[in-house]
Parts: structure tokens; C-alpha cells; sequence
């Protein structure tokens, strides 16, 4: 990753929106700009230089992993190491700092550690965040990886179905998952893998339990990985027996919104719009009230990332963006059925990443 | 878990605090006082009753799960809604809120939710936590539950040790680690599994790559589980192939070392005293620049919770306290080595809740 040209990158903003500096917190955003990988560290940039503050323990891997920056190994807290920096650079007037990543606590610590006449004024909430905008849009690299991550998921999913079997347990299915994910080098899964036979199919977030999969009935597997810090995210649900009318029915009415949910992932769409298209297919088909989420939400670094895609999302994609699109319908104490995909925003549409086959499967 | 005794004695608290409510955001707290186990909610409690608000995706869940406050399923921000509950109790006057787990943003958005004659006061940084205390002292159930998920870990140990052979990538350790731990019941593991062989046995924080394990050297594993929500959490260093003189004599001194720090596990010792106990081992072996960490920490719904294990640190330890103890050293380009037990802090003393074997094993 050129992580020297990001750090430039953000210096020009820096300029552009009128600070003197920046003080980067969030660790994705940290990771993203400098490389460096570890649970703790401030950044600080200026709209000349930039420097990154650590503690011991991470002084090798600082030394190996950062670029574009400084690395400065602090014996107390990297981000008040940080906020001084910044306040004693010649000609330091403010620096700017993420209110959606400083605690009303740490806002408190770094005011309280600068010199008295700079206490008022030199800390100030982004307007805009500057780092966000960036990584929301993926350059060739992170685009390769995200795709070779979202690939392994489609092999994990592949594996998975020669495995699923009634009597087994959820939770084997998520070892065996995740099992065979390490192998496949991911450093991790992306999220608590969520395995939901039967009733719990009818829960959006219904991990792994040791429930054991039914005789007949839907699963819904929603799992990702992540390699090289970027996540995957994919979702499918297969049925075990025969499915009944109602359920394919409803199966196909899933299907047929996540597609045009795809569908309208367009350079130019607004969020809004792919979550129209989405929910209209539903609604027509009366199941609009069995839909009780937004349909779906950028993935990269972190695996919730802007830009949200729901109602009244107002974002417009843009190539290079990578968002999910997954509709789903649930009737508690009966069933539940999702599908979802990676897509990125390319030149001329959406790009599936998750190319694994979306027809009913019946096991 | 007697989560509406919890919210009894937080209502208590609340009262001689004197405040009339208190909003509850951070998720493990939520947890704690409530059992909910979902990704999005606000708790609002005050000093006659408590309402949990979550969205349309965690009815269900919520209505299983939740004892102690009433569920609202709400269609915007949970905690928002939970702000504006809590305003509009009658004589509602003053909310406090955890400055440390509410960002700079989400209090602008607490406050302008308010009708204006509420904005300047009526929502207060909590002048010390309420929840966390509580958490703190673990009881027989929590310390029966952690108890299960520690020996869960040493069973892992046992057989990882099975498992290990040179050649083998580390990535492949951390696989079979967290696949057992899976058949093992483990909901998850609770942070990234450290694998560190050889060289990398000097970075404390090496999580698992795909580096094959020595033919000799050292090999530092150090991992956790999640248990019906806790997470367990310890370090073993073993050596592959026969140890040298300085690494038998370097690891005999880390053994020493954290032995020192779990005897100085009393109920009333000072948690730096711990800290110092395990440090002066090693300061008197000529290592103390080499231990570039603190000693230990808290662990229970959190992986790292209060009381930090540190110098400096004057929290008090307490029967029902659970804590780390895990000294290191780290020689870059040579080798690291750190041994880690949980302790819970019982009437008469520490209590050792990881007992696989401490003495170097060498495979």
C-alpha cells in the first residue's frame, strides 16, 4: 500500500480545510494511513510532516510496518504525546480531531495536557472527517485484496456445503468455517460468525449456538474473513430438505431484490436508491414489514464502513467504492431467509466479489 | 446471572449519586446489567425503573434475553431514544452518562435531542463510573463461568502441545487452537491469537502469520475464549528443540517473576504492589529494561477491564477481582518469553484459575 502518497494526501486536506494539524486516533484510520497494525497509537500530522506515537511493545513492529511517518516510542499515552506534539510546532494554531472517535473523556485528557493559552481554542471537531472520504474509496490494491478476501469466502462456502448436515451443531459449522478460513490464510474472521438453522433462521444476527441443524428447515450462513486487515462479508441461506411453496416463494422474492439491489449499484446512484430498489421488490411482494433492516453498508478496513446503504442515504457511490447489498425477510417462530454480496462501484456498474450461486439450494 | 438484582443496586447508586437517571451505551455494561447480547442498544435507567431500547433486528433476541428493564423497539438511534426517555421522566433532572464510553459526536446528538431548557445541564459526565465497579467484583456465577472458560484454555494448551512440530506454520496453531476451542463450546475467541516462534517470540503482540515454526527456539502462545460472554485469557512460552543456557536461565527468571506477582495477589494488596513484585524479580536478574509492559489487568465480559495491574496503580484488589498476571521479556533480533495466568482475588489469597504447567517444556 503507498502510504507515503496517502499521508500526502491528507496533508493537502490538512491545508485545504485551514488546520494546522490533524491528530488521527481511530486505529483503521491509522492503519490505513501509516501501515502500522498494532491495538495502540496516535498519529499526528501537519501539513508538513507526520509522526506516529507508540509504546513499547510495539517498537519492532512500528519500526517494520510504518511508512510515511516518524515513529516516536512513548512511555505514556501515544495520543497525549500526540495532542504536544502537535501544540509545539512552530506555528501550531489547531489540529483537528475526529468527534466520532474521541471519547468526551480523552477530549478531556488532551485539553487538559496542553499549555493554558492554547486549552480554549487548539483542539477542534472536524467539520467534515478527512480520513474517511479517503478510505472509502479503494485503490487497485486494496480492490485486489478485498477481492481474493471475498473469494475465500466463496471457497469457505463451497467447502461448507459438502459439511452441513442435519444433527450437526451450529457452532461446528462456524469451527469448520473458521477452521478452514486460517487455512486458507485469513488472519481472522471479520465479525462473529453467524450460523442460523430453523427458527433461529428468523434471527438477522443469530450466531452460532450448539442447536443442531435441522431435518428440514433454512440455514443462513453470514460470515468474512479478513486477509491483510481488509474484511469480507457474505451471506447465504440454503435449505435442508425440501422447501415448502411458501418458503421458495419467499426465497425467490429475496433473490429477486438482492439482485435489483445490485442491480442499481451504479457510479452516480445515490445509497438511497440501491435501498429503494431493494425494498420495492419487496413491498410488491407484501413482505416490505419482514424486511426490519437497511440494506447494506461499505466494507474495507473495518467491516461496517460509510457509505451506509438505507433509507434516506443520501452518499453517491463513486468507483471504487466496495458496499454490501443484502435484503432479508424475517417471520419469528417460523423462518428466515438472506442473501448478500460484495459489489463494487466500477466505471460501469457493480462488480460482484462474491460470485457464489444465489439459487435455492436444497441439501 | 441476577441481572435484576444488578439493576436494583445500579438504581441504588444512581440515587446516591444523586443523579435521576443514567444512560447506558457501552455494550458489555448493557450486557452485564441486562443480559442483552445484541450489537445495537441503549439502557436507561432510573432510580424507580430501567427501559432497554434496541432496533427491529433484535426483537426477538431482546424479548428472550432482556430481564430487569422493559424492551422498546425503536426505528431510529436506540440512544437517542434513550435520552429522550429519560427526559421526559416526570422530575427527571439531571442523566448522567459514561464520559469514557460517549463520544464528542454522539453528545452533540444526545443534546440537541433535547428540548432546549434541558440542553445546557441535564445531561452530566459521571464524576467516577457506576457500572464498571459493579463489574469489577465478580460473582460466584461469573467466577464459576470464567473458571470453565480458563480450564477451557488449559485443555487447549494440552493439546496444542500435541500439535506443535517444526515446519509448521504458526497460522496453522492459531487454526487448530481456535477450532478446538469452538468443539470446546467457546462462542469465540477473545482477542487475535498470538502465535510467536523464534525470532517473532520477541514481539509481544505477534499475532499468528504464516512463518513456520524453528527447529529451535522459543514459541509464545497466548490466547483466550469467550464463555457465555467472558473471556478467558493466558500465555504459555515453550521451546522447540533444546534451550541454551541464557534462554533456560531467562525464562527461569520470567517463571520467578510471575510467580512473585501471583503471591502478591492479596485482597488488599495495591495493584502496583503486583506489579512491583513481578518487576523486582526481574530488575534483580538484570532484565527490567527488557519488560516493556505492564504486569496485568482485569478480564471478565471485556478481555482488558479494570483494575489495570501496573505501576502507579492504586486500585485496591478485592475478593472477587479477576486478574492477569503475565511479566515478559523481549530481546529484539533474539528472543521473547512471557507466562501469563488468571488470578481471581479470593478472601485468603490469589487463586490460580490456569494451572498448566509453568516449568519450560521442551518439544
Amino acid at each position: 500500500m503507498d502510504h507515503v502518497a496517502r499521508i500526502g494526501t491528507l496533508r493537502r486536506r490538512i491545508t485545504k480545510a485551514g488546520l494546522s494539524g490533524l491528530l488521527v486516533t481511530h486505529l483503521p484510520d491509522l492503519r490505513y494511513l501509516s501501515g502500522f497494525t498494532g491495538s495502540s497509537a496516535a498519529l499526528a500530522v501537519t501539513r508538513r510532516t507526520a509522526r506516529l506515537f507508540t509504546d513499547g511493545r510495539y517498537k519492532t513492529q512500528a519500526d517494520t510496518e510504518v511508512q510515511g511517518a516518524q515513529v516516536h516510542i512513548v512511555g505514556s499515552s501515544p495520543a497525549i504525546a500526540a495532542v504536544e506534539w502537535l501544540a509545539a510546532q512552530p506555528s501550531a494554531q489547531s489540529a483537528g480531531f475526529d468527534a466520532a472517535w474521541t471519547t468526551v473523556a480523552e477530549l478531556a485528557r488532551f485539553k487538559a495536557a496542553l499549555p493554558s493559552h492554547l486549552r480554549r481554542s487548539f483542539l477542534s471537531p472536524l467539520a467534515a472527517p478527512l480520513v474517511e472520504p479517503m478510505r472509502q474509496l479503494k485503490d487497485a490494491e486494496e480492490l485486489a485484496l478485498m477481492s481474493r478476501a471475498a473469494l475465500v469466502g466463496c471457497k469457505l462456502f463451497d467447502h461448507i456445503l459438502t459439511v452441513i448436515r442435519p444433527g450437526l451443531p451450529e457452532i461446528e459449522i462456524a469451527a469448520e468455517l473458521e477452521y478452514k478460513a486460517r487455512l486458507f490464510g485469513a488472519e481472522g474472521m471479520s465479525f462473529d460468525t453467524i450460523v442460523a438453522s430453523g427458527l433461529r433462521s428468523a434471527l438477522p444476527h443469530g450466531r452460532a449456538t450448539s442447536t443442531p441443524l435441522p431435518r428440514r428447515g433454512f440455514l443462513t450462513l453470514d460470515f468474512g474473513i479478513i486477509l491483510g486487515g481488509y474484511c469480507s462479508d457474505m451471506t447465504r441461506t440454503v435449505h435442508l430438505g425440501s422447501a415448502r411453496v411458501r418458503e421458495r416463494e419467499t426465497y425467490q422474492a429475496v433473490l429477486e431484490s438482492q439482485q435489483a439491489g445490485v442491480q442499481a449499484v451504479q457510479p452516480g446512484a445515490l445509497c438511497s436508491e440501491v435501498d429503494a430498489a431493494a425494498r420495492g421488490v419487496l413491498r410488491r411482494a407484501g413482505l416490505a414489514d419482514a424486511f426490519s433492516h437497511s440494506t447494506g453498508h461499505g466494507v474495507g478496513l473495518e467491516i461496517h464502513e460509510n457509505p451506509r446503504v438505507g433509507a434516506g442515504q443520501k452518499t453517491r457511490l463513486a468507483p471504487g467504492m466496495i458496499v454490501t447489498v443484502e435484503p432479508g425477510v424475517y417471520f419469528e417462530g417460523e423462518f428466515g431467509i438472506r442473501i448478500e454480496d460484495m459489489v463494487a462501484v466500477t466505471e460501469s456498474g457493480g462488480q460482484i466479489l462474491t460470485p457464489s450461486p444465489k439459487a435455492l439450494i436444497e441439501l
